[in-house]
């Protein structure tokens, strides 16, 4: 972690500044990987509040005292949805690293033709797993805020409850690698934005075609297959800032 | 892999499009993944080869017979070189395998004051190991060209002995997180290009000003801090067509 994620829960009752952090992860990452002796500033953000600094001002057996001074916003979010089709269960993890480090507003996975059955039922999508594994991301890229990560199961439902919505304002952008065209050409990076990315093997042509005709330009990455998280961040890449 | 590749001493003696695969990788890929029955084709390409397709024409106990037609020519490298200070074993095998699946032409890892002596004693910098995970990556991007994995211990001898060179015809891209800019700005990405990424910690004041001597822009990919292979693939998605 590039900074410790903080929670309402671990300011000591009556202060606004002194926290106690006294769970297994964040002590073993304090005194295993930094090592911290008294005196010790570390990066640290309060979840969904604002960034600063821990000063380390007592170390006990099963407990580490801090002194926080947090004065700094989090990074501002990209003006990014990323809509993509349901994945195995590690790269729904990936990719919501991904997606989270480079600094997206908002993930939907969806399913569509080619996604697994299977797939919906990882473990991975309960709520108390989607939270930790947007913690981890957050404390890599040093930000707060969580983003909220939707499901939308069926493709005919996506179209008519979610997909309207997001076409009012925004450019909808497709990476689908049929066509042999340099993505970049279409991209406006300073407009609110939807990127869709398909399954394994692909959309097919029928939802291909669905998108398109709600108004999605497609982009390639050219000839060579990437993973799909490496995909995904090839294209975010153009709306960093 | 999305591809398979076949190597000169898979073909039949006497023939040139028929093949014998008889080693576990492949073949353990063509019974369980594929699960390949006679008259099944699949995508393959010739090591620094063309690409095409190999039909399986036989199977036996241990070997698979094949007949391949490859007539297409892989996909061209980006105009991009990497050079980047050692990372830790498994970043350096992360980084391999995103730089080769985007397209870079050739990657040097080089030394600097933040890279620890330990990581070039990694047996990942074998050239057995490089040659393996170079062979991965191609299979998973469809490509059959291997690049030059190139190693400068020392930053001294890097400066003296390899970066003039560089500068020679190449726009010099430093990627380092402590300027504001839009990296966006500066980035002609028709150019022949060398992009720099420091070690963990990041590069020192020394190393940003001799870079910055020899003509290297600094451009910075924001607030948010990516991982090393994120933010590579965040870089080089600027170059991809």
């Amino acid at each position: 972690m590039n900074m410790m994620m903080i929670f309402a829960e671990d300011f000591i009752s009556g202060s606004d500044n002194l926290i106690k952090i006294c769970d297994d992860r964040r002590l073993t990452h304090l005194h295993k990987v930094l090592k911290v002796k008294v005196g010790k500033v570390c990066q640290a953000g309060l979840l969904n509040g604002k960034i600063g600094t821990a000063e380390v001002l007592e170390i006990g057996e099963n407990e580490i005292i801090m002194r926080t001074q947090l004065d700094n916003e989090a990074p501002p979010k990209l003006p990014l949805t990323l809509v993509i089709a349901m994945q195995r269960p590690n790269t729904v993890k990936k990719i919501i690293h991904s997606a989270i480090s480079v600094g997206v507003k908002k993930i939907i996975f969806i399913g569509c033709f080619k996604v697994e059955k299977s797939y919906w039922d990882s473990s991975v999508l309960q709520s108390e797993s989607l939270a930790y594994e947007q913690l981890l991301a957050l404390e890599q890229c040093v930000d707060t805020c969580e983003i909220e990560i939707e499901f939308c199961r069926y493709f005919k439902d996506f179209l008519s409850n979610i997909l309207p919505r997001l076409a009012e304002n925004s450019q909808l952008l497709l990476a689908h690698p049929d066509k042999e065209e340099n993505f970049s050409k279409f991209i406006d990076e300073e407009r609110e934005s939807v990127l869709f990315m398909g399954p394994e093997g692909g959309f097919t042509d029928y939802e291909v075609n669905m998108l398109k005709e709600a108004g999605a330009k497609q982009l390639s990455l050219g000839r060579r297959i990437l993973r799909t998280e490496f995909a995904f961040t090839a294209l975010a890449g153009r709306f960093l800032r």
